[in-house]
């Protein structure tokens, strides 16, 4: 499989993770996204939208790195990603989908860069506007975790899956930012013990073969 | 099945197409996003971050409104919503979430609130910036249905699904802010399909107890 990635993707990100996760050999290909490398005629041809990522399953091109991960785990599904009872699937799922919903899209780079450039807003304004969404959604997701009978020493239970790989990434971008953590004392410890995994250690941005 | 909506919530538009498309009786509860009532304590104890939809199944309480419809279609799998292949129900499930994290999140009610309020932008610039990201988003959408061969009567296949039930609320609302549609023919030609069957009338805003 060939993952079109750029290091700081929280998007490629979560998909890395999974691909670890699940001891899958993968190749990257790096697009840059701050050098506008996903606009190219090249990159286009693999991803209309220019978006990353997109993973290459053998000429089968995926997008939206939610989706990614759930055809993974459908096509392999060992180690599993989501629980096996429905509520425990929803429940896996809506905490994905209140980072990769609800937090990263308000917050990525073409937002950001289009308040600041057509909506002329400052570099202040634009750091209040990150701070914001990041310290309001991940309040949302502490709610969805803290005292719940299902969480566990990660999001649901004591296995990694799909709720994990979103918030390490979502994390690791509040981090960049310099956001307020405070409040979110499930969420940080559940990063902890996330990135104490090979699996995560080997997914994260500093250690990309693109990383800066 | 008890669901929280608001008439013109995108995401709660999707659970109600969802909920008609599978046939099961549903009861709205009308929570008023813009008297505020999402943030009153009730809701609240349904769900923290008050956002709608919630889904009160026989007091199991579900979010996120994807996640909502999977739940949905995993416990009452006729007629699926989602392909039985892998590849197809990623296809559906990116189609999805173009709509659901790409171009709703960036423009709902407290996004826009929160440009006009806290960021100062005028009523002109919210405009732009909403219609911004519709033209790219929904651009994005229509160039993974136009010309597919997985494209048919609706957005995969003859029958309804998760993507038709996130596109057809996406252009309600980009109609209802005059955005221009005339690049994505295919989009409309199969909303317009969509809005020919019952399912998806009955979910729509104008019809609902609450509607204004």
């Amino acid at each position: 499989m060939k993952l079109y990635t750029y290091f700081r993707s929280s998007a490629a990100y979560r998909v890395r993770i999974a691909l670890n996760l699940k001891g899958l050999p993968w190749e990257a290909v790096a697009v840059h996204l701050a050098r506008g490398e996903q606009r190219a005629p090249g990159y286009r041809s693999i991803h209309p939208a220019g978006l990353v990522p997109t993973l290459d399953d053998n000429g089968l091109l995926l997008t939206q790195s939610l989706a990614i991960v759930e055809y993974l785990d459908e096509t392999h599904p060992q180690p599993p990603l989501l629980p096996a009872d429905p509520a425990g699937r929803a429940r896996v799922r809506a905490i994905a989908q209140s980072i990769a919903c609800e937090i990263h899209p308000i917050n990525n780079l073409r937002v950001l860069n289009y308040l600041t450039g057509e909506m002329g807003l400052t570099e202040t304004q634009k750091l209040t506007w990150y701070r914001h969404w990041v310290d309001t959604g991940l309040a949302a997701v502490e709610a969805q975790l803290a005292g719940h009978p299902a969480t566990g020493r990660f999001c649901h239970g004591d296995t990694p899956g799909l709720a994990d790989a979103c918030l390490v990434p979502q994390i690791y971008n509040a981090q960049r930012f310099d956001c307020q953590l405070d409040h979110v004392p499930t969420v940080m410890r559940i990063v902890e013990a996330c990135e104490a995994l090979p699996a995560f250690q080997a997914a994260a941005p500093g250690v990309q073969a693109d990383a800066e």
